[in-house]
């Protein structure tokens, strides 16, 4: 059985439900401190997280593998064919919650690390892990306090290997070079409440706010660019009245924003506030920025990963950046190269999550040939 | 002390919050009892009603007083100046919850009959009383239901004088002729659920809709008449999403037509109808009537109205329809003609309900000149 295999059920069988890590950290520093690296447990709150670096033997990049150890609960237990935290070879795919987003990854990331280090014990620069239990959950004491931790301290961090399941149709069809920017909106609309019997007597709410909701519904934001899709904005919540009978005074609205480098949230902020401002509404608006965009669109990570693809699997992968956020975006603010290199989505977060076997061997082929590109010495055999 | 002064007290005095009647009616009924009037309890599920007929010595026209016992609930004790199921007199004004919704019109009305049957004890035609207890309430075991009977008997009714508070600013400056339509609609507009990182995937049940909401909410239903004012729209209830990250997949709206009688519910339900198709939604809709407008805009009992509030209180009354709706809906429906004539209606439904006392001796004279000029027979001193 390879190496990747066996260390993916061993990640499986344990049951790290966000922000629960259930010893997975543990098993990965023990892993690490076999190769020489220097574990830091850095846990916040409730979620565990470790930083981990091995020095190589001259100056160089530092090349840092990033993860998750949490996964996103099971649901219910009848649908699955397997048990959820027990993984089960079935038919040529490992079964089991975190399968492939991201236990295997992290499986692969160290059996990786560990050949590259049996092969270039004098390699240059270094190689860090920074693993977190709550990439699933509110990301607040997770990546985010990590790095800023790191930041305080100058840790130079100069490319990032995101293991999140970036493939779509087969393993290594698609590699994530950034992500978009998420900026939610809330905003309350204000009117006259009174009763419908009157409506001369009242200023509804829902009424004087349509038209300016309707254009923001079908404003062209941007047209995005090479690797972002237009920017989007989409209406999640909507809410007003409380009686049949009555007109209501206020009307609450709840908009998100998936946008491209070629706008930025300050843009977008100021456009909406503007086109409110033009249907003289009268409103409360407060935002939460979940996240800048970020986009790794040239550098060395970026064509090691495409040569690394191209060798592994023969073809030619398409960095995307399409898709819901990531922690690629706290460690974008190290000003890192960060690409996403994962094995096949269709699975996550669903009842019998899983991950071809076949694959498991490819995607740590496919970092460790990274790693050799990024960071090897001429090999001393 | 004015024999409406004091029935009123008695009526108020008696906690009679809808549907409660609290021996409002069994005092009303032994009162009527004495003036020769047939009572027939006509209870219905909790609901206490009772008609009550008194016939005149020749053929003629049946003329009806309505209204009802119950109140709305105090609301909260520590706000009310007095106690508000005691009647208080206070500076000119009687105190106390039903003060002017509608005890004191009950009080008027029978002190007015008492007093024109002893003065023509040998009238034209007949007098009704048609009394409920659940105005205020869902009005499903009331006047609804005695009209149904009195309907199934083919009872006729000719004129109807309802005690509603109709009066704004001072007794006698408006009365009601008639009331608009009321009809509610339940809209479900369908869409496709999706994340709000892949739009192209969903079909927002928000957006999609906000172009016909806004026809709607800006449409033209009719421009009312001389007794209507034009027909109103309101969206009263809007709701749709779940989280901040979910495009919805369907949006509720309940909205609410005031008509005239410029047009009919099935006109407007034909007209949302379209718009909707127009704009090729996928709906569920389902509607409620709530009532249909009625107008009596000519006739003997409008303008025995006119004449006696002219005589009573030197102005010339104005005939209005606006407002919420009314047991006149359920009358109407027997070809009655029908007025509203009761107090100001400043202060109902609210904390430290009154009447003008003053107002109590009009109104019951009003009532009486009323009885005089539609069931008079010469008078036999």
């Amino acid at each position: 059985m390879s190496e990747t295999l066996t260390l993916s059920k061993d990640l499986i069988n344990r049951p790290s439900v966000t922000p629960e890590d259930a010893g997975c950290q543990q098993m990965m520093m023990q892993y690490l401190e076999a190769l020489d690296f220097n574990n830091e447990i850095m846990n916040f709150e409730d979620t565990s997280n470790f930083w981990s670096l091995r020095q190589g033997k001259t100056e160089g990049p530092v090349f840092v593998f990033a993860g998750h150890t949490d996964v996103v609960p099971a649901g219910p237990l009848e649908n699955w064919h397997t048990p959820p935290f027990k993984a089960t070879e079935k038919e040529g795919y490992l079964y089991g919650r975190g399968a492939s987003d991201m236990k295997s990854s992290l499986a692969a990331m160290l059996v990786a690390t560990k050949r590259f280090v049996k092969d270039y014990p004098e390699h240059n620069g270094s190689i860090g892990f920074l693993i977190t239990s709550d990439e699933e959950g509110p990301f607040i004491n997770g990546t985010v306090r990590v790095i800023e931790e790191l930041m305080k301290r100058n840790q130079p961090l100069d490319y990032c290997v995101v293991g999140e399941p970036s493939s779509s149709e087969q393993f290594g069809d698609v590699i994530k070079n950034g992500r978009r920017g998420s900026l939610t909106g809330f905003l309350t609309i204000k009117g006259t409440q009174g009763h419908v019997a009157y409506p001369h007597l009242a200023d509804n709410a829902i009424h004087k706010s349509l038209k300016a909701l309707d254009e923001l519904a079908h404003t062209e934001w941007d047209q995005g660019n090479e690797f972002f899709p237009a920017t989007s904005f989409q209406i999640a919540i909507i809410k007003a009245g409380t009686a049949g009978n009555v007109i209501p005074g206020e009307k609450y609205v709840e908009f998100n924003f998936r946008y491209s480098t070629e706008t930025t949230h300050q843009e977008l902020q100021q456009k909406v506030t503007a086109l409110l401002d033009k249907y003289n509404l009268e409103y409360d608006l407060t935002w939460k920025l979940n996240g800048e965009p970020f986009l790794t669109d040239h550098g060395h990570l970026l064509t090691a990963a495409r040569n690394a693809i191209r060798a592994v699997c023969q073809i030619n992968t398409a960095p995307l950046t399409t898709g819901g956020t990531s922690d690629g975006r706290f460690i974008a603010k190290t000003g890192a190269e960060i690409v996403e290199i994962g094995p096949v989505n269709k699975t996550i977060h669903q009842i019998n999550e899983c991950v071809k076997i076949e694959d498991l061997d490819k995607l740590t082929e496919v970092y460790y040939q990274i790693l050799v590109e990024l960071l090897a010495t001429p090999k001393t055999l």
